[in-house]
Order: structure tokens, then sequence, then C-alpha cells
């Protein structure tokens, strides 16, 4: 198959690669209808995670069922399926809690940017479509296989409730969707924390009612001038750096929690204002399969456009301008088609 | 007055000091039926804490309210009061979330260890008992200052539910009241870390199911194997410093919250296992008021008897020996009796 490699700093290359076969007999191998670039697929690239050579890059996909291993039973060639970029078998003892991130049959999606990616627990992590989706709806569906359930995991661990008001921090991709997460979620305020303004432009879309462009020391005592010095109710990080957490943690008011999604790099949870203040921090991995269900008919229902945030399509081989379009900041979030 | 100071790492005094004096209208004076002694008061026993010399020391008390500024209203000289460590007006914002402990209005309790201690904010800080208690009930009554709340806020933040399974790490006073808040919560099992044979003992009675003596690698995995494998619901880290709350990580399942409510002492929360484990982190400064009209109700009706922890009783004027006791794990905590 052809399929996105990286072989280095900035070196994303799109070639021949192995073709994909079924190893275990619960694995699927689903043909990509689209894939796209994750902001975390930003950290090899820019050299600051470790990089494999020559290895398949992304995790992020919808598609169609090409083939099945012996034992997986619910799905067959030819359906349409969201891929949850981590993988559970959605039996254990963790993913009956809803921690389906924790499987330990996971694992993930590698190569959501080719022309075909391998699930393990295919039963136990893909989630159909009702027939074969329109174009016009797959921007919303490859949202769903983790940008969307990530932004929904932060107020989820943030605790976000109906009336309540939220800070996001951070306006990437995923940042938005926790804007659009607070809003369905019932958050009478969503304060969201960005500075370019096509971004602020989809918050405000995604039901974000203030706007701080402000950054640091500054954009946190504007926060807290909003909220009459009380600070937020709910804080989602989505960003995973030193900065962002200390602005979450510096926005929340004693009693709430910072909800975060971010990988974490160079994040040192301030534990002593923890104490003091009583904030929590929880999250992590989203746990893509338990939410996929609810946000699934939510998109299909047409109540939230979460693809909103695919400011730039481009055919798969041209990946590597994908990678630059983000990296630049030109874009949002890349969505590709092989 | 006759109060107790502390002068360096292990020099308690106890003699003559400053009367106390109502400065603003809405405090109260306490007249001091008993005291006790805190495990966060070892920090500065200890010379691990900085130390302002000849300050009085001690913040856990009950008594009799001796006057009142011309503010207060709701209590009047002669009533029992229990005295919450940590002050608050019970009516600003943060209050009304429940996080009495963040009141800008607050402060705390500074003369504990001595005949009177002064109260700021009495109206939305004291609760009164109905009628003068019996001296049989007063450890129970004491431990409702600030032990048994704080064992409580830490099975509050760490999401105890009917039926889960918890694991407390730590066997000091506020551990074991966090055995005993995790049972009445419900807890079906309650595992206790405690390598001490006479805190054991507390534990089982407040109603721990299981008791682990070994500590580090080892017990944790003990925990493990007795989850069979997959961790505690809820975690109660009750020490305070880095062992504990890695234990109290490493024994946490996916998804679970760890509740700390030790004063942290050299913790490094471990955020990439809190991010890979989706465990999160919640606690602080116990808000005492919030929980205080359940657990006197809890006390009063013979449901709970959190005074068992006191298994040291001395007059006040024998402080300095309370001290020691405790230094040298010879009591698990110490009443006062002026």
């Amino acid at each position: 198959m052809r399929a996105t490699t990286i072989h280095g700093p900035r070196d994303i290359r799109f070639g021949e690669a192995k073709d994909p076969v079924i190893k275990r007999p619960t694995q699927a191998v689903v043909k990509v209808t689209a894939g796209c670039i994750c902001g975390s697929d930003l950290w090899p690239y820019r050299g600051e995670n470790p990089i494999r050579e020559g290895a398949t890059i992304g995790h992020e996909c919808v598609g169609v069922v090409e083939e099945v291993g012996g034992e997986v039973s619910v799905f067959k060639p030819g359906d349409f399926v969201i891929v949850p970029f981590c993988h559970s078998d959605n039996t254990c003892a963790h993913c009956r809690a809803g921690v389906q991130s924790a499987c330990p049959q996971g694992g993930m999606t590698t190569s959501g940017q080719s022309e075909y990616a391998v699930v393990n627990q295919a039963d136990g992590s893909l989630v159909a479509t009702d027939g074969h989706p329109d174009d016009a709806l797959l921007p919303s569906l490859l949202a769903l296989s983790d940008v969307m359930p990530t932004g929904w995991h932060a107020a989820v661990a943030a605790g976000v409730q109906p009336g309540g008001t939220v800070v996001v921090v951070g306006d990437g991709a995923v940042g938005l969707c926790g804007v659009l997460a607070a809003s369905v979620m019932g958050a009478e305020r969503v304060i969201a924390m960005s500075r370019h303004e096509p971004r602020q432009q989809i918050a405000r879309e995604f039901g974000a009612t203030d706007v701080v462009a402000e950054r640091g020391e500054e954009g946190e005592a504007l926060v807290m001038q909003m909220t009459d010095g009380v600070g937020a109710d709910a804080v989602l990080e989505c960003v995973g750096n030193g900065p962002a957490m200390s602005t979450a943690f510096a926005v929340a008011r004693p009693g709430a929690t910072v909800g975060f999604v971010g990988v974490p790099h160079g994040v040192e949870p301030p534990v002593s204002t923890m104490f003091s203040k009583n904030v929590g921090l929880r999250g992590g991995v989203a746990p893509v399969r338990r939410y996929l269900p609810e946000l699934l008919e939510l998109v299909t229902s047409g109540r939230i456009d979460p693809g909103r945030v695919f400011d730039l399509t481009l055919p798969l081989e041209e990946v590597a301008e994908g990678y630059l379009a983000m990296d630049e900041r030109r874009a949002v979030k890349v969505m590709l088609r092989p």
C-alpha cells in the first residue's frame, strides 16, 4: 500500500510500504476513506519525541472494512466504520469502567495517514455508521476518531456542569472541540483562550461566549476579572505544556478540576497550589470508544459539527505539506483523502 | 492565659501568653474544653517547617463560647461549640460552593493547645452542640474540628462510592478517619496500608476489611494482587510525602482518583502516569464547616466514634510530652485537657 512514514524531524514521506496483514484473529483491516494529522503528530515532526526511522505515522481515520480476522463477528467487509485511535476489547474491567484507553488488549492505530489501517480488537473498537455517509459528513465523522472525543474527555474530566463557567486553554483542534463539548454539556459561559482570529471564529461557532486573546498573567487576570475574582468552575487544559497548565490552575476556582488531555511535555503540576486551593487535576488519553455512540448520534442528528476544525483538505500524497501547514499554524487541522 | 508555644525544633513550652482579645466584631473567644495535637504540628516540631519563635501552636479544639464580637448573632457566651480549624464566613462564593477552606475572610485557629482560642467569622465557622456534651463524647466531638473531616474530605475527593474498593495510604489519625469515612460511605472493601499493630486494630474497628503491612513496591504488588490486577476504585493519600503519593498512584485503577489531604512535602505528582492511566489527583485543605452538620449527626447518633483515634490524654500543661509521644509514635493522637 501507499503510506505516510516519518524518517526524521520534518522528514515526512509518502510512498510504498508493506501491505497490512491480519496477524491476530480479532483484527480487521480498514481501507481509509479519510485520515488526518493530529497535533500530537507534530511532537515527533518537530523532533521533540523520539522517532523510529521509516515508521508509519497517523492514528486518526474512518473508512470501509476490507478484511476481518476469524474471530471478528460484529463487522464485515463493506461496513463504514469510525476507527478510535486507541483500540479496546470493550469487555475487560477497564473497558467496563469506561477507560477503554487503558485496555491491555488494545493498542492504537499506527497507519491512519495511509491507504489501509489495521485495527486490533475490531469488535470492541470500531463503531459503524448506518450505511455509507455522504462526503459532507466525512469531516465530522473523522473528527470522532480522536479530536472530538478528546475535547469531550477534557470536559468530562473537568466535571463541566450545566450552568457553569468553563475556561478552555488552547485553541488547537482539541481545544476547539473542548469548547464544543462544554457548550453541548450546558455550560452557561465558555471562555476560550485563543489569540488566533480564525480559531476564535470557530470557537464562537462552537459556543464560546467569550474569547480572551491575552496569554500568561495578563490573560489569567482578565479571566479572573470576568469571573468576579472567583475563577472558573471547570478548566480544560488542551495544550500539554507548562505555561498552559500554569494558566489553567491560575483561573480555576477553589474546588474546581482541571481536565487535561494534551500529552504532557515539561509539565509539573503545582501540587502546593492544588492543595491550598483544592483544585484537582484529572484526564489523560481519551477513552474514545466510551463516548462514540453518544457523539455519533450528536453528529448524525446535526447537533454538532466538529468537522469544522478541518480547514485544509489535501490529497493523501501531499501529506508533507499538511504537516508543514499545521506546523506553521496556517491550518488548524488537515484532512487527508487517499 | 496559659498557652502552648513553640520556640524551635522539639522546643515546645507551656506557660503564660497574651490573653485573647476580640479585634474584629465577627470574632469570638472560646474557652477550650479539649484541644489536641495534629500530625501537621509535627512538621515544625521536627524543624521541617519554618518556626516563628514563641508563636502559639495548635489548631484543633472544642469548648465554650466566652465572649463574642458585636456582629456575632448566632452564638452567645455559654454555647458549647466545635471549632473548625479553618474559619469561614459561610456566605461568600467559595463557601457557598462548599470550599470553606478557601474563604478569603477565614483564617485559622492558632491557639488550640491553650486555654482560649480566637475564632474569626464566628457565625460562619462554629457549630454548636445541643447542650453541653458528656465527657465521653468529647473525643469524638474534638475529632470533628479537623482530623475526621480531613479523612472525610480525602474520601469525598477520591470519589468513594458504595460498593467500591478503597485503599487508604497512611495509618496516622487522618488515615484512620479516612478508613472510617470510606466505610460509612459504603465502600465494600477498604484496604488499610498500615504496619503498626495498634493502628491496624483501630483501622479494623473503623471498617477496614483488609490490612496491608508491607510498604513500597511490595505493598503495592500485594494490593494489585488483592484486586485481581485491576487496582482500587479510589485511593486516599493521607500522608503527604513522595513515597506515599507514589504508592497511591501505583494502586489506583485507571479512571480512579487519588484524594490527598496530607500537606505535601516533597511531592511531585507523576503527571505522565496520571495521563497514561487516567488517574486524577484531587484534595487539599478540608472544608471542615461543609461536613460538620452531617458528621456531628453521625457522632451524636453513635454511628461513628472518631474519638477512638485519641489513645493518649494528657493535662494541657504536659503538652510537650504529647508531642514527644506522637513524634516517637507511642501515641496515634494526643488529647489535651486544660
